[in-house]
């Protein structure tokens, strides 16, 4: 249980978890003259005719926005900006703690989808990237896919892209565990938002095409006008397992990936799996299955989103480190390679997978350093 | 001079000036779910019903965004958002290194005017207070306008009510200093862009209408239609000088108060002034009239933007105390009683000013207590 007391208390102790740090001290005129006026004018200058060497000599080379509009918070739902601002300012507490990584949380208004891409668009010479979080479905698509078309810093969505780099280095290492091919692997995704939109886009790029998307309405079809082009154009990506509710779909499957509600998956549902099923049940507070109750009906590897029981899928096992990296490159795109070889590093950092451990803990010190190789490794190889 | 060199290494060495600092180290679980998840779920939650209340917990009631779009940079003019990168992150390090208080630089892209209201109040959420800074004339008023109409946390622009807060001090001790009083000054201003402007409004606000603005088309009239209504408006409100150019309204006036070019201001003109002239250069890098060449025509008071003469007019001695003292209020408007308290307290620093010495130095230990004194001061009166 968490003391929410404490929270309370550490927020309102300094107001908020951030702050701001001069790196240069002005104790005379002479360091005035060089921090401010008149010397900031010779830089200024000089960035007006040298425009891509802005990020070299002044924050914006090593800024990320962590961006919010609230439509869609941790499992609460539509709380509005301000609400999401413990969590835009956590996350970015995250970067710096974890990772060394300068981050702001700016809170957006929700306003249209073309006016929030204008906002950030308009505010992007300040940034080095952009961090979005927790932006409801379908707009989040449209968002990050514009903002992406328009600015040339990276754009990440960590529900979207952080999520299916974590879900897919679990999928790797538990597919080991239960000595399967991972690409052969019959994934049945639960839950078509944000994050089961790009977690089934990941693992159909890498190869894992034997993919299943159902929701609450049951199987997304290709034709099915309740979905929007994002997802159906996903559904005539795959082959689908017969079926239409998740009862019936799941059957043979080799593993499930809920992302989506509590209590979807039943026991009956884990025993008409495959052998050595897979469980991954990632909602949260509570998974779409109790741990116990997966491992009662059969369930060879079990993950949830929660750090009470073993292999906590996480998105900090990803955006530190991720953007780590990307800072130390010119890349501007998370391609679906790069995204591959994120969870593949993860993935390898668990020596010997076993039930009990798929992915590292959120602890792990190497995490950070391994994402941020990957993203250096990556960049190298696509410049050689 | 300025070691240009020095500059660039400074901003290079740590990619700008400034950083982001954790303020509660995550180094358990039970740390990450009190700064993170789970715990900011509660904090979330209970801000989405206490919206009021959001400052209190998150970083957003203490960090102060610097803004600025680029088209009137310094002496530099249209430069462009990323070139005004190292001008409002040194202001923003002056924030935190004279006054402890958080800002963060941002550069927006020059759209127009209405998308650069609607931007920066999307993003007004994550702030406690808006210091617009290097926006032309006449966008900067409309600017500054609607965001003070749209928000409810204190809207400041730098080149406005920072530049007539000093000048205002500087003209109240020139007064002493030549023993006339301060609001039977006849006041010429030369420039009527945005500070030129401000600081016409808040002497006349002040009670000092003997006002002239002029400019390089000469005296600014009620019915010139190549003014815009901020200006005429301004003009109709004010007693003017006769005559029209600048060495003609110049005539037996006690004060000059340049906000514009270059040797705008001749000796032949301070020579035809009121006896005992106060001439206020404060165009940069060069004043209006050379402060030897003014001095040998019988300047009585000479002030610039400069720290290479006594009397630097500069806007270091306003902000970082104001918003110091804004923060620990609930003030959302710098009201022109305000800013003639602030303008006040900041005259009353210096204990008898003389013609070398009518405004505190930068460096004055005192002026930032002074200033948030006054702002509190404000407060406290208006709240009985």
């Amino acid at each position: 249980m968490v003391d929410m007391q404490k929270v309370f208390d550490i927020h309102q102790a300094h107001t908020g978890v951030l702050e701001t740090r001069g790196l240069f001290p002005i104790k005379t005129p002479a360091d005035l003259s060089e921090a401010y006026t008149p010397g900031v004018a010779g830089l200024a200058t000089y960035i007006a005719e040298h425009p891509a060497e802005k990020g070299e000599y002044t924050l914006s080379g090593k800024l990320v926005a962590v961006i919010s509009d609230g439509t869609a918070v941790l499992g609460l739902g539509d709380i509005g900006p301000g609400a999401s601002l413990p969590i835009i300012e956590g996350k970015s507490l995250i970067y710096k703690d974890f990772a060394g990584v300068n981050a702001i949380p700016l809170a957006i208004e929700q306003v249209e989808t073309e006016e929030v891409v204008n906002t950030i668009a308009n505010i992007a010479p300040s940034f080095a990237g952009i961090h979005l979080e927790d932006i409801k479905a379908p707009r989040c698509f449209e968002i990050e896919t514009s903002l992406q078309d328009r600015l040339n810093i990276p754009v990440y969505h960590d529900d979207q892209e952080g999520t299916a780099i974590v879900v897919l280095a679990g999928l790797i290492n538990a597919a080991k565990v239960v000595n399967k091919p991972v690409k052969d692997l019959k994934v049945v995704i639960n839950g078509v938002g944000a994050s089961g939109y790009a977690t089934a886009k990941l693992l159909a790029a890498y190869g894992m095409t034997n993919l299943t998307l159902v929701d609450i309405h049951g199987k997304i079809t290709p034709n099915d006008t309740r979905y929007n082009h994002y997802q159906r154009d996903l559904a005539a990506s795959v082959t689908s397992a017969a079926g239409d509710q998740i009862s019936e779909v799941i059957k043979k499957q080799d593993a499930f990936v809920g992302l989506s509600d509590a209590n979807v998956l039943s026991a009956d549902d884990v025993e008409h799996m495959a052998d050595k099923p897979i469980v991954f049940g990632l909602a949260n507070p509570v998974p779409e299955i109790d741990p116990k109750v997966a491992a009662d009906a059969g369930a060879a590897v079990i993950a949830t989103g929660s750090s009470q029981w073993p292999n906590q899928v996480n998105n900090i096992l990803v955006f530190p480190g991720l953007f780590k990296g990307l800072l130390q490159t010119n890349l501007t795109a998370i391609t679906m390679e790069l995204q591959g070889k994120v969870a593949e590093a993860l993935a390898n950092l668990v020596a010997e997978p076993t039930a009990q451990e798929i992915v590292p803990g959120v602890f792990n010190e190497q995490v950070v350093a391994t994402v941020e190789q990957a993203v250096i490794a990556f960049d190298k190889q696509g410049n050689q």
